[in-house]
């Protein structure tokens, strides 16, 4: 089989879904998009492992990136996708395979584009972050990712979604002191003093700033918990894992600043850090691609990879088909016209 | 090598040491010690496994029973055993090879004692209550059992511990609404309700009840937590097991009752429970027992096998060498002279 670029884009999303593309196995996929891109004489075309670079050479003023993971979630017994009553289910019918036949129709008929285009398809995203794609490619070369506005075609049910909030994990620890639970008194029970560090999340109250005209809403939250040893033993240890998500107004540096002041009085660990990325609105290209497609643009509050184009210096966006409130559900589905409109909207913006 | 009964209880102590003896593999000491009374003519032996019962049979009065378990905690580079300045060290030094050997001078010793005698060595104290050896020999010959009161070798360091604390575990749940952390308000956080379960918990006064006569002191604690689905999600479940060490005048159900007033609002789910034992001291034997011996009794807080007694109806309490407080230690050890001051005084009393 090889991929039909000139089918529509509703029937081009449910050729995509039913290449089965969990992360890692994303090598057929891969190449069923590397033969149709590399058959279209206007693209410059380079692969990297089984990430794709698509690009127009023609000299305009402005170039714009549009960008979408060809990976999914495990599957749930979701495929193949069924199509009822114009919606289709199936796994990657909404994160994301509906914005990547969009890119795969816009790459395939806007042979002259009024900007240039620079099309990335690429492998790993829902798995961890040393895996992903758009990091080996912003490693690997990095020149082919220039770009003046990137638009990510995350699922944001056909709005745009402007930047992302950043997220930190942190360890944050108590220490107690052991002893045989018949005589609890000779010691001191780290959980019990774990309450105090409940205390504080229960009492938090997060921020909701605007940033760039946009408003943020952070949260901290316990995602973990564990402590114990045996059970005749005074616990000398609890941890609690917390999550927070910050607005893109504050760095890695000053969100781990604002945790150990949260948590004065405890230890904390920062494991995991993702930057958010500002909306970049006021870019003139972003704030005319804004325009351009229509609604009001809102915050993006979950973490996705415009940050890495924001790592790079190029602000970006989030805008594709589908509702990302049923991304990774086993009942995951996308409205196939909400796809043509999004392909419409884009292409009107881009001709 | 075949144990010498003729021995000091110091240098009997001392060779039950250096026979390694963790629990499930007690069967070499259990050889030597069915070898050993076997070869008293006034003892009637039966063996059930590596448990050994031996029995006068003068048609006294009374009978007691004086029990003591043969195995020990693993090892930690604590064989062979040492003596320095008069105190052995090594595994099982404390728990409770001193307490064997008292008993095994007597059964050596003491032809015709003024009560009947039964004294049992028994296998598997140290695991899980349905391998003890103890438990084992209720269930398959409970009559070889039968006496009026028993006393359990624990250590005690020579001081009459009566009955013991009962002890139970329970997990304490609660539940809360999966979200992505990303927009934790959509969801309801199970870890930081936990903080409720918590907040009893550090507010909690426990009970030190009288009970025939000794002061109890209970306890109430969280041994374990956990919750957590994933790093991006916010948990919709949290668990706190708690262990309650309950004052003999409570029976298990008494323990649950109160354990689910205490967390009303909760799901309380008992996964565990030992029953205490009273402890007896105004029974005749008991207290002959414990004024021949001196001392002023106290509560025995840690769950012992004398509950097993207590629930075959008969009186116990312990009594032992060794401090309970190094018991379990690398660094366990006891005072050979008070192995053998033990051995006199119970001598003393059933002579």
């Amino acid at each position: 089989m090889t991929l039909d670029l000139g089918a529509t884009a509703r029937e081009l999303t449910c050729a995509l879904v039913d290449i089965e593309s969990v992360s890692g196995n994303e090598q057929r996929l891969a190449d069923e998009i590397f033969a149709a891109v590399s058959a279209l004489p206007h693209l410059l075309v380079h692969r990297d492992g089984n990430a794709i670079v698509a690009r127009t050479g023609l000299g305009r003023a402005e170039r714009v990136a549009i960008a979408g993971h060809i990976d999914t979630v495990p599957l749930a017994g979701n495929l193949p996708g069924q199509v009822r009553d114009g919606v289709l289910h199936g796994l990657g019918s909404c994160d994301m395979k509906g914005g990547v036949a969009v890119a795969l129709r816009l790459a395939a008929h806007l042979e002259r584009p009024g900007r240039d285009v620079t099309y990335v398809f690429y492998d790993c995203e829902e798995v961890e972050a040393d895996r992903n794609g758009l990091l080996r490619l912003s490693r690997n070369c990095p020149e082919l990712l220039a770009a003046d506005f990137a638009i990510l075609m995350e699922p944001t049910d056909g709005e745009v979604e402007g930047g992302c909030q950043g997220t930190m994990r942190a360890d944050i620890t108590v220490a107690g002191e052991r002893a045989h639970s018949a005589r609890s008194w000779m010691g001191t029970n780290a959980i019990h003093a774990a309450g105090g560090i409940l205390d504080v999340l229960r009492g938090y109250t997060p921020r909701q700033p605007q940033v760039d005209g946009l408003e943020y809403h952070e949260g901290l939250n316990a995602v973990f918990i564990s402590g114990g040893v045996a059970g005749n033993v005074i616990p000398d240890e609890c941890v609690v894992t917390v999550n927070y998500r910050f607005a893109p107004d504050r760095s890695p540096d000053q969100a781990r600043e604002h945790l150990e002041k949260v948590f004065a009085g405890y230890a904390v660990t920062v494991t995991d850090v993702s930057r958010g990325a500002r909306p970049g609105l006021t870019h003139p290209a972003a704030a005319s691609f804004a325009a351009a497609v229509g609604g009001t643009p809102r915050a993006k509050l979950g973490w996705t990879d415009v940050a890495r184009f924001d790592a790079l210096g190029i602000p970006a966006v989030n805008y594709g088909p589908g509702d990302a409130l049923v991304a990774h559900a086993r009942h995951e589905h996308v409205r196939l016209a909400q796809v043509a409109d999004c392909e419409a909207r884009m292409r009107d913006w881009l001709a």
